[in-house]
């Protein structure tokens, strides 16, 4: 089985980073292969990002398709081209948070989103929504770090990690954590130990469940909202 | 007041066409000017094809605002690149779609979107819940006729929208049908007296009630979800 | 074009200060009458003062279609009236609470209506869900000052709306904020200044609203919920 | 216990009718009085007559709580005046409709409101969303009758009434009808044998539920929503 | 009228006390059976009692049937076994949780569950989603207190029911207390007086309810979702 | 891994048939186990028959806690004693309903429900909203046969199943299709070859994902909603 991880932005350490996480998950019959999206912002961090990088994205997507590969995951919280990508893509798409929310659902009570800086809290409510899994989101909170202020400081990030989950827990009733946010992944274990909650790091949960639909041969559908529209041809 | 009107597309016949419209019913002292968007697809009938037009239709936005416009109008059903042209727009943006079903809401208990193809159901209903126009959505139908036929043959063209918008009365309870296609307009008016309800021209609507804001000083909050992305500076 | 706005209490003074208002904002080419409305209470406050001011906005619903009105604006925060004045106006009717909640949501991710007193959030909050615009509903929250106490006491009226706003955007999200009181009117643009949000005067944006769709030619449906009921004939 | 049922129209022969039922069903140690509403059109078949009989109607509350009543009912399924009605009475207040509704939807999976005719359905459809009993709606369905038409022709009522029955069960999935009309009361018992669904009255439902919160002593909450409105004064 | 209340746990002492609390408000026409169900565990603290109690309930409701009661009461908060309950009963089955929630939506604009503990505020917020009464539900609060503190310190216990409530009041904005435990119902009357709110006992509602609808020959439909499930046979 | 597949009722010949299904479908690194549960009725088919399973599916599930198996698949459609199962289980447990449903809302655009007869329809239509997947619901929709029949008559078994299928894609815009029933498994290949259309059978789906989750090491929440309750001891 091939799976393609897309990073949907330039950046090679993240994609370095991605790689590294997903060899560690990956059953040993899985080719796996990260790239990351040249042409596109080095980071996805608005709805201008996510738009600029998606032809770049769509690009990858059609070459894969052409290459015979079995999934496509698009690995940024924001699921930048989910619906083009499915529409130009015959092998199984999976965005990382819409996955990730609809196995976060059955998990637990509710759960939250944890984001780096507040700004970004808006666009994700709205992604909560437009994936209909609103009704067991207690919340969307901000560690109220930049991705590389994580980078500089793990004390203070791990730190305000789970003074944020406690209050997610205490407050909201969350039982569930989503990790929106690349920076956060390596303290994951840490956090579920303290808490004796959930936490979920997207992309890990978004590949694994892409190795699961495709040794079942499901992948979305190819009739409706997602058919190959009109001037795209067919694979290749 | 300047306001400019983005055909996401690249159709020059189009683009036109949504002059001419707006030329009729825009007031004296408004500065129109209505463009098409070279580099994107000569039409916008998939998320591919928004998606690859959305960075044609952003680098227009920027433009603009660097030009003084008042507002600028995203004048496509499908609303391509709306958030995004918000994030980089100090001017008010409107989309065409998103104004249309929040002002159609108000004029009927429920209202129909008419679409050319059954294939563009599925979107348009999802768009209709990610506006918040759900509970008053009758339902999304199509006239089965591409935008070319509904060219070819006029008089075939408006059996099948009084058809379609007889079922919509009957069968959902419409009292307002949103032509989601410019390939409709022309026949507005004839709808609205035969069969007694509301017929909304998205693009006349959105333009009219960018006059409308832009007299009160109002444009979409620049503090939030559409705040200037980092990276992308002030205006020009 | 004739518009007629009803302000559906009895008050002489709020009267002529809503007329105040419009006059600054109507386009040049609109006739506009700003009426009270005798036999009504002198201010809407409960549901009570709404059921006794709405036979007599009735009265004078009719006597403007029987002198070929265009459009009529129904001037109170809780729309009195609406639909049955919908029923027996064959003119556009605008209630200002319904047309600045679904421009609301169109302008920024949540907005938050401002109420003068406490006692009144449970009726807007049911108002919020009546308009279908409750998935945007950052909050409703309250000065707590009554309206005379606003008008006796400016400086500490701007205090409490700028600290209000301010847990609005903070608490609960708000990027827009919606004055439901006309004696906050008056600090909307320094509210907007200081704090970085959109701030819509209900009158106001009704108001334009009903000089842009008037131009168009809309006004509801006379088909179906609003079809002019049995035993009251038409427009005379 | 004294309870009051309030006709909300002027017609003295429904007024009759509606006490003959009640006569019939109510406890012996239950007073009862059913009265009309003077000064309110003779029937309740729009939002205007609504309108029109509602000051009069609440004239009728205020008296009924000067004389000491422990509930009042109000026997008209559009609920003329309900919230105003809660404010000015310490006593209970209940509305045939939302009491009903209520009922409704812990007797079945989902229930079918019938109406006499079609141009009332856009109406009724909006009080299921207002009473928030929209997820257990099946449907609302018009006989296609007048009320006079039911009075004239029994035979053709009952075969309407059995025929619409019969639609909600098979092809909306109703288990529960509501009859939203007085005319089809007289029919309960035998759709309920042939067809083997719940059939609800709601004038029956709604007085029955009052006699059993009055000998709870429990009435609506006179703190927040239905606080005595100012200006109203106390019970008297 | 007979009407058997089952306590769905097997504790004579909670047995008792619903008896007690039911004789003082049964009318005197009712023969009221209070049983405790043998087999089931000696409370209902989560889902696994609930469902190991289920069964034990099954068995007394088909007795029951045999015996030709007119209702069943399912007196514990979490409703358990409701559908089945229905599904194997001719005679009327309520659970007191659906029933008094549907009647607290009547009263005021939102309501709020006190619980125990705060452990069961995530079942008691999947109730109210499951029976549909979420629009009007302010909150779940627990007092943090067992069963037995309650028992054992009264004075602590109306001062913790009185504090959550206040919060509830004025954080929530609470109109209707609904009190999910039998060991609070003592203070009703108290907290009434002293807050100025509703306060309801589910079992005191869900019975005199059940009083309403005999009288009304209204029972569950059983033509659809509990309908008489093959293998089960009629009544015995 | 030890993953435990529990069939809640006590029929060995659909135990069987699970096995087979799963054995062709697992990793060669799964030690998989398909018990049925003695005691439990032969086939679940309606609340009561889930609610009298449920304790002895309970039992297994803490047996096989004491045994360390890593995850537990409830293999029934109804998903009876999910809830209580996961309070009680320190492993993994996943309901092949839910786990399916909500895969099968990333897949397309909506999802039809089959389901052998036409009474469990309500039932379905519950389970769906208890799962918060009803916004992507297209339909759920029976073939009109019961199980034994579908044994019986393969021939027209899948006649039925693909004229339903076509019913659900023209008339409910279905795009994925789940199996709600055992029996109609073996067509699923034809009928996405035939129809263009995904096709999930639930127990295949969860089984997989439970591998997936396994790999990652997680499992529900064991903190709040699924606490192991009071009075059930640890894991053994």
């Amino acid at each position: 089985m091939n799976i393609l991880v897309i990073n949907p932005n330039s950046s090679e350490e993240m994609t370095r980073s991605i790689r590294a996480v997903l060899e560690r998950i990956k059953r040993s019959d899985v080719v796996l292969d990260v790239v990351r999206t040249e042409g596109a912002p080095p980071a996805i961090q608005s709805a201008t990002d996510a738009a600029l990088a998606t032809p770049h994205v769509l690009k990858r997507v059609r070459e894969a398709n052409a290459n015979g590969v079995d999934a496509i995951i698009l690995a940024c919280f924001s699921d930048p081209g989910l619906e083009a990508a499915r529409e130009l893509s015959d092998a199984l798409v999976l965005g990382i948070q819409e996955t990730t929310l609809h196995i976060a659902v059955t998990l637990g009570h509710k759960y939250t989103i944890l984001t780096p800086l507040a700004k970004r809290i808006a666009s994700k409510e709205r992604d909560v929504r437009r994936f209909n899994v609103e009704p067991a989101c207690a919340s969307v909170r901000a560690l109220g770090m930049t991705v590389s202020e994580t980078e500089a400081d793990p004390k203070r990030t791990k730190e305000r990690i789970l003074a944020v989950a406690r209050e997610a827990i205490e407050q909201d009733g969350a039982e569930v954590l989503v990790l929106g946010c690349a920076g956060m992944v390596g303290y994951a274990a840490e956090i579920e130990e303290e808490l004796g909650i959930v936490v979920l790091d997207p992309t890990s949960v978004a590949f694994k469940t892409a190795e699961a639909l495709v040794d079942l041969g499901v992948r979305h559908c190819k009739r409706g909202l997602y058919a190959m529209p009109a001037g795209y041809g067919a694979r290749n």
